[in-house]
């Protein structure tokens, strides 16, 4: 009801702090106010008269009084936070009268027609809708007269001219004087707040940050204080502590003879506020003691602006100080061992997207810094290279020991070596979870996506990124975190883990009940995810390790083979290879599960492109068709010419026969996961022999490997039922062969609705679940991720038709319920039943708070992610436990409060 | 317990009717004889001796008696029909000495022998295991020495000589002489007929047709009768009405002086059965009174075997007929008629599958036809025509007056011109449920598809079917509904609806509670519907309607227009057209409501494919590269040649580069359904407009439209609240503009997994919800249609990974479970949502009954099924009254039974 700027000077004053008096016309009147069409009540009236008098015997000042003038100003609060969105009036009492008052009070004429004339100037912009350019005319026109540049250099008699010209100017437009009742002059000014509310730009705000419109602002009317009365005077900003860095100690700039005005036109330059002890050192002490209760009071750091007033100190504001991740953390750490806060209160004071600055290297931004374009931020992180615009170039370059940024239009899953490569990734097109930005992510690798002032030329190796020309080899930087693109090399600042953030973390996993897994698909990014604290490896992808440059053509030769006996030939070289990828992982992440699934893409996505094929395809027939090409050629060469034409017509032909026999219309629906499992058995038989071959290995040098087979994209129970056969069925081998034993849990992903739908009968066969949200995203909206970020995603969420991107937050009412649905059968038939989220949601907060809310055993993110998860998991389980001590309405908003 | 054919034994024994005697053993003995291990418990030899020695009191004979021996068939006789799958034994209780009592009692000692020999070799054979082959060689060895042709002119003396070496054979094979003891003999073949349950055949055919291997079969043993001892002899089998006619009186074929074999071996023709009222009179006389009782008995017309032996006529089968549905059809109302069966009972005696039959043409069998391959009835009918291969030939050569056949290798939504005008459509690739034979269906014309046998060479405008190489024109024939091609014009029967069949559909309109509707995009199928008895329409498509050839640049350049200005002048241009369309099937379906969905498919369905864009493109580049072509062009032709081509390829590439913007990785799951209102709401403000004016252009002739705006695609309530209040601000303004009162239901259809899963929120903004069940199962399975049927569902299928195909028959498992979820959430915040299906589904009497008992309000399916669907709703609501009026586990096994 008071609003936010009203309740804490309420607290303020009752904690006894110097607070300039006054009072608060609260949200309830705004609600009458509206609703009697724009105007205040008689019992209004009467009040605000009432605390008038009130004030004027607190103050000893009169309002109107030309003696001893009271002036208030008159401000919008509304319960939740719009800054610079509603109306304002100062020095408001002032008059033809009072304002000699003031000048004689304060022996300060200049500074008083000055505060006339502002008054003024704001009273009748913002109450009588007198438009701005025509008091900034005035101004100006006299400033050319008196010859000086800056208000600040005007003369007392200026001021008054300026201060004749507007009272004219505000008859002229008002057919009415301006009015020299201060009570009068009040009335209007809270009126003109409250119509505010409903300004289009406040209405638009609102719209965007979804503040419901019924909520109204209230009024704060407070007594105004100066601090340009004299050396004894000044006004400041500080905070309470270090809001970059968190260190402890006051940290903020003042001024001596200013008002907050003069800070803001920065005419002249603030001083650190530890000078203060000198200028004004009673003051000071004071201050000090104020800032110390003020963070005991809140229990936070507070961000405030004070004013002296002739050596009285007066608090204007005080407010949670916004602060970097870095402060957050090292501060959240501090109150506690201060004694101010809980753990638990420690941990919700960070935000878990907040961690994503301290995990990634930064663009030091105190570095000089041309920014050529912007994209999407796909994935944090800075970075510098060389640019290629070609994946095999990128890999190549970095074997010459070069540093490469790999610049593509957008890049396909051909393309992994060269991501791997190159220290950051630039494309062109797609968005927040197109190909580039999902594996760099995964990789932790900084990626900028869909920057659309991108332009690449590959005939002439070169591109254009805004108006510059870049061409192959130039150095480019990229900041994932923010989408910029910079020319050169931009200096990086490495990031560093403090101990505070340890200290939180260990926190939060005393605090959480989730656990935390990471995605990964190989060694190295195994054991960074362990690092980070990861609990197991929830979803490492097989598909990543068939597409390095030295196993494409033997798995291209696999899905080319004309009979299964020479699919077997193509396999059994794989084999061994696999055999390598699952030994790196499982020993990496030794005594912690690795949930490892079986090949999910489509074949076609290791084979060339159909359209790439068919362009070849016509360009040779159109040579062929008309092979008198060049008359000089020699009858010899012509001929040489032409067969190999006609050699590479065969080929292409054979080649684009099966691309077009594969190709599918909607391969994300198509034939991929289990179903490439139950057509080709033979791929996944040799998958799961060398899982338990490199199981086999490390059990003998006496670890601990613990695989989990995962079987994708099981809708019926049947498909379930068959893959667990054929990998039981070569788990028993190995185990004869190797003379071992071998318990392997075996379980599959959710990821059709169908397979939700019906967990009751596919937990039969499944020792876990894990719920693949993206594609379950993709099937439950009926969206394609490729095509609809780029086409109408962008357009619903702009609208708010949707108010969030389901790939990036979890849809709790669609496919939430479906992940609920999935747990409750499941578990019904399978108590134990092991239940897990491996999408992109795994690591985003709200998400991860459903997890928790569902009971899900663990979320798996990436590597870079882990320690986000592991505080948001935190945060969930606190949050729960806070629901569940209250049970009544008014305790739950207080919770919400405290959030 | 006594399995098919016991308990049809046992029911005419009660009956009163002339059955050999005999007993059956039940299939409880079997479950004691396999867990036996294969053998007889002394308590079942025990029984078996009884009720032997009972049956020797009964007939009068000995079981191993030489003057007047007693002979048994032994036959299996499962729970379900195994036709053939397992053994029997026949002439059991013949040896050497009873064989010379069968001689002289019947008077015929080749008769005798000739069983004698039936009888080792049969046992021989099912009890022995001695291979069939060797007993074969005997006998064509003898044929030979006696220079016979067939079995029936060998002596009796060359039969005794067949028995000897038989007998030898036996006694060589097992190393034991022939059993001489009836007795041993029974207990032998009960034992190989119990055995005969788990043989490799049966297995397999329980497993094709989900028999549980639990059941067992029952074992009959029966008095032998002979129809061969003279001319007052005979056997026959009969029809209590002809099963293909279902005209009343009886049907059939006998022989006098003859065994059941004699038939099946078809040396002698037998003979028409009236024909017995002249050959035994009597007999007649009694068998038509047995056929009568039977008729009475059974309620339903009887498939019956019979025996006549020495003037006494034994009944040896009885079942009910199989029959044709034209019969199945007269036969119902007959014996409704006939007071036999209720109304109810009558409907049930139809499958709603047979009627497919009644409303197509159909090939006629009597003509003697060339079947060149088969590819999948696709949709039923048949069709002849010239053969074309492309649509706008197919469009030409029909305005020329040709009838032609399409033949492609598949077809896509721009063929549609052509696929109207063809006769029937045949194609090498896709399903059943692939574009051309989903449009097919809903057209009413026969389709045949995924024809493997077809090769298309377009650039010799022929194809190669089979081995038949076909040319451009030829003229070829095809049956939808057996999947059969055939060289030439094959005659067909066009269907003629009997006045029993639209009695029949009566009586099901008066059952059913559930409405059936029809989808149809134009007024010929909206009034053929209507002639079928459809009760609205369910699904209007709106994009059929802009496949036209001459709307499809109209739309083109809405697709490509660079503004919404240009846009909005290319949707002016169809605004009048599409008026048109609505007008016409609303006038058609008068006073009926039609519910007609907005634009649905991807924009870029409507250009030239990317494909062909691509091709062409690298070709013009190759010519443009090198463009000394030959060498005799004047400079003039080479110069305006080469102009020409820049120009194609500047074309080429403005459009390459729209329907690359516009090209989709998964349409299925793109920039679709009301993503394409929410991003280019002038196309449905348009859709809308030509809606309502069409409306008020009727409501103004004094007629009763009755639209309904169905919004496609919706996933969340957003989306349908915009869309709703769009198409509701044109109703306002097309009222206000017509001086008229518009009324039209709003709603949409459910077609993604979401929309069921928030349908409570959903259903605040519609008023009706189609379940698209084609869209739902392909998001639910998270399969591709076009892509899971040519790939991974056939494998599914075949090797039983699934049992139904989900796109023919509703999965209720999972898709079901949405349905039923969103009627619940829907029904609960608006009780009177009206419910519907208008997915193929509509049409299938599986997904009938679900529909029915999800207490949906209709169905919609194409015109040609509306009567089938009409059919099955009465069905499902005859089960459910008779599965209510039922409560005990026991009632609900007879209502199954009566099924």
């Amino acid at each position: 009801m008071l609003g936010g700027k009203g309740a804490s000077l309420a607290e303020m004053t009752r904690a006894g702090l110097p607070v300039p008096p006054g009072f608060v016309i609260t949200t309830r009147a705004c609600h009458a106010f509206r609703e009697h069409g724009g105007a205040l009540l008689p019992d209004m009236v009467d009040e605000i008269a009432q605390e008038i008098r009130k004030l004027e015997r607190v103050t000893g000042k009169g309002f109107g009084a030309a003696d001893n003038p009271l002036l208030v100003s008159v401000r919008s609060g509304a319960p939740i936070s719009m800054p610079g969105m509603m109306d304002t009036v100062l020095n408001l009492g002032l008059n033809d009268s009072t304002v000699v008052g003031l000048a004689k009070k304060t022996a300060n004429a200049r500074f008083a027609y000055d505060s006339y004339r502002r008054f003024i100037q704001m009273f009748g912009d913002v109450v009588l809708g007198i438009p701005h350019y025509k008091f900034e005319q005035i101004l100006t026109d006299v400033k050319q007269q008196e010859n000086v540049a800056v208000d600040q250099h005007l003369t007392e008699d200026a001021l008054q001219r300026i201060v004749a010209s507007y009272l004219d100017l505000v008859e002229q437009e008002t057919e009415r004087p301006f009015p020299q009742d201060p009570i009068e002059q009040l009335h209007h000014a809270i009126g003109a707040v409250f119509g505010s509310w409903d300004n289009p730009r406040a209405v638009v705000y609102r719209q965007i940050h979804n503040i419901p419109d019924t909520l109204g602002t209230a009024v704060n009317v407070q007594s105004m204080v100066f601090g340009n009365m004299g050396e004894d005077s000044g006004t400041g900003v500080a905070f309470t502590r270090n809001p970059s860095t968190g260190e402890r100690g006051v940290f903020g700039e003042y001024l001596t003879n200013a008002q907050g005005e003069d800070v803001v036109a920065g005419i002249r330059t603030p001083k650190p506020i530890a000078e203060m002890a000198r200028d004004l050192p009673e003051i000071y002490e004071q201050f000090l003691g104020v800032c110390r209760q003020l963070e005991e009071h809140y229990r936070d750091v507070q961000d405030i602006e004070f004013t002296v007033e002739q050596g009285t100190l007066y608090m204007l504001q005080t407010r949670s100080a916004k602060r970097t991740a870095q402060a957050a953390v090292k501060i959240a750490v501090d109150l506690v061992n201060e004694g101010l806060i809980t753990r638990e209160t420690a941990l919700l004071r960070v935000d878990p997207d907040q961690l994503v600055q301290l995990l990634h290297p930064a663009i030091d931004e105190r570095a000089a810094t041309t920014t050529l374009a912007t994209g999407l931020p796909a994935s944090p992180g800075a970075a510098w290279g060389r640019v290629v615009f070609d994946a095999d170039d990128a890999a190549q370059w970095v074997k010459n020991g070069e540093q490469v940024l790999l610049v593509r239009t957008e890049t396909t899953p051909e393309d992994i070596h060269g991501i791997q490569a190159a220290a950051g990734i630039l494309t062109s097109r797609g968005g927040m979870t197109s190909h580039a930005a999902v594996v760099a992510r995964g990789m932790g690798k900084p990626c900028v996506c869909g920057c659309d002032a991108l332009t690449i030329d590959p005939s002439n190796r070169a591109c254009v990124i805004g108006h510059q020309v870049v061409k192959e080899g130039d150095i480019v930087s990229i900041d994932g975190a923010t989408g910029r693109v910079f020319l050169g090399a931009v200096p990086v600042r490495e990031p560093e883990l403090s101990e505070e953030f340890k200290t939180l973390l260990q926190w939060a996993d005393e605090s959480r009940t989730l656990n935390v897994r990471a995605n990964a698909d190989n060694p190295e990014d195994a054991s960074r995810a362990r690092a980070f604290g990861a609990e197991g490896i929830g979803l490492c992808r097989t598909e990543h390790m068939f597409m390095s440059a030295d196993r494409v053509p033997v798995v291209q030769s696999m899905i080319l083979a004309g009979s299964t006996a020479e699919r077997e030939q193509a396999l059994e070289r794989l084999l061994p290879m696999q055999q390598g990828d699952f030994y790196g992982i499982l020993k990496a992440m030794d005594g912690l599960p690795v949930t490892i699934r079986l090949l999910d893409p489509p074949l076609h996505e290791f084979l060339p492109s159909l359209e790439e094929l068919i362009a070849r395809r016509a360009t040779l027939l159109a040579y062929l068709d008309n092979p008198t090409a060049s008359d000089s050629d020699a009858d010899d060469a012509r001929v040489q010419r032409l067969n190999a034409e006609l050699a590479e017509l065969a080929e292409v032909e054979t080649l684009l026969a099966k691309v077009r026999a594969l190709h599918e219309l909607n391969p994300m629906l198509g034939h991929r996961g289990c179903r490439l499992g139950l057509t080709f058995p033979e791929i996944y038989e040799m998958q799961a022999r060398a899982i338990f071959q490199a199981t086999a290995q490390l059990l003998q040098e006496g670890l601990h490997p613990m695989p989990e087979v995962m079987i994708p994209l099981v809708g019926h129970v049947e498909e379930l039922r068959r893959m667990r056969a054929l990998v039981e069925r070569v788990a028993r081998q190995v185990a004869t062969e190797q003379g071992i034993e071998l318990h392997c849990p075996i379980g599959t992903m959710i990821e059709v609705p169908r397979a939700a739908l019906t967990a009751n009968e596919i937990a039969t066969e499944a020792e876990f679940f894990s719920f693949g949200t993206n594609d379950l995203t993709q099937t439950t909206f009926g969206y394609s991720r490729d095509d609809a970020e780029g086409k109408f995603l962008q357009t619903y969420l702009h609208e708010k038709v949707l108010l969030e991107n389901p790939f990036a937050v979890l849809d709790v009412d669609g496919v939430g319920a479906l992940v609920a649905i999935a747990a409750e059968k499941g578990r019904h038939v399978r108590p134990n039943l092991k239940l897990g989220i491996c999408g992109e949601h795994g690591g985003e907060k709200h998400s991860i708070a459903f997890c928790h809310d569902n009971q899900l055993n663990y979320v798996s993110c990436s590597p870079f992610r882990v320690p986000i998860a592991r505080l948001a998991a935190a945060h969930a389980a606190i949050q729960q436990t806070r629901r569940e001590s209250v049970s009544d309405e008014g305790a739950m908003a207080r919770v919400v409060l405290s959030r």
